[in-house]
């Protein structure tokens, strides 16, 4: 691959979804669904301080789909949570993560479970050096959770990444928000 | 520090920014400036593929300021590049890295050197972990280098941060583009 190609697949990723859906993502939209740095840094940002509100968590053994999305194997413990990001007025992002407790250190580990931290601030306060790689990015329609956390039926843009640290996937995440949200 | 305050200093200095100079940054301005992302994947899917420049690249042995930014001891070697980012229609982002030449694999400094690849996609392509720490973030007088490169007098809009991989500063990197860009 020409050294300049890196993020072709991405580029081609949005440009087809846009053109098979007839939709026009917003840069905001664009960004949010391809970036490797923080999703939470950009909330922060662009909301002033967001709240996360942990909806599900719990450690349960990896099923063979689930071992496959971290690199495990089946039945090894991962630590399933379930998480939407908003402001005081509004939902903006919700996330599900897979994390296998054998790659998370105790301090990770124990703020996954106690309190309601993000993950980009959780590898920030920690100061974990990792690689984020998208895997996929695409428009889907919403089931029930997402109807009712949003109270929309419309179609959701959701995207799945790995973030890679010592060279084994750290955790799976997969975030989902709204087409007409961030426009 | 509270757990969920990771990224106050970001919030408050791009607060700061709006209110002291009575200007409204844009969400897509907001994110260049705070994101530890790449800047490339993000112009990339913007823009569609987009292109580097390289104005100067030498190496040169660090004086006291330069050898500050990067953490090493006065006297060591630093690659110094300045690059332009553009589209074939328009300049997008200027910058310039530090990078000390002992951090540095040979692979990744044979492309730093050779060729018109950005920093963002070095990185990738050589599967680098690493985390990023925004160092300033303010609006400046555009130098003449700044002036002719976009062709304008207006204020710019610069940051500088640095990017970490096992434990050392691997590049210190300032970016700067006009207050009129990406709005």
């Amino acid at each position: 691959m020409d050294k300049n190609e890196a993020n072709r697949r991405l580029i081609d990723r949005i440009n087809e979804l846009e053109k098979t859906n007839d939709v026009e993502l917003s840069n905001t939209q664009k960004i949010l669904l391809t970036t490797d740095g923080s999703i939470t840094a950009i909330l922060d940002v662009l909301f002033g301080k967001i709240t996360l509100t942990t909806l599900e968590q719990h450690f349960e053994k990896a099923d063979k789909q689930h071992a496959r999305l971290v690199n495990v194997e089946e039945g090894e413990e991962i630590n399933f949570r379930e998480v939407i990001m908003h402001t005081t007025e509004r939902p903006l992002i919700y996330a599900i993560s897979h994390i296998p407790l054998k790659r998370c250190s105790e301090d990770v580990c124990a703020d996954l479970v106690r309190a309601d931290i993000p993950i980009g601030r959780i590898l920030k306060n920690y100061s974990i050096e990792s690689r984020r790689e998208i895997r996929n990015i695409c428009l889907e329609e919403p089931n029930d959770t997402l109807k009712d956390l949003f109270k929309t039926d419309e179609t959701m843009l959701s995207r799945d990444y790995v973030i890679i640290s010592d060279g084994e996937v750290l955790m799976w995440i997969k975030e989902s928000f709204p087409l007409s949200y961030f426009r």
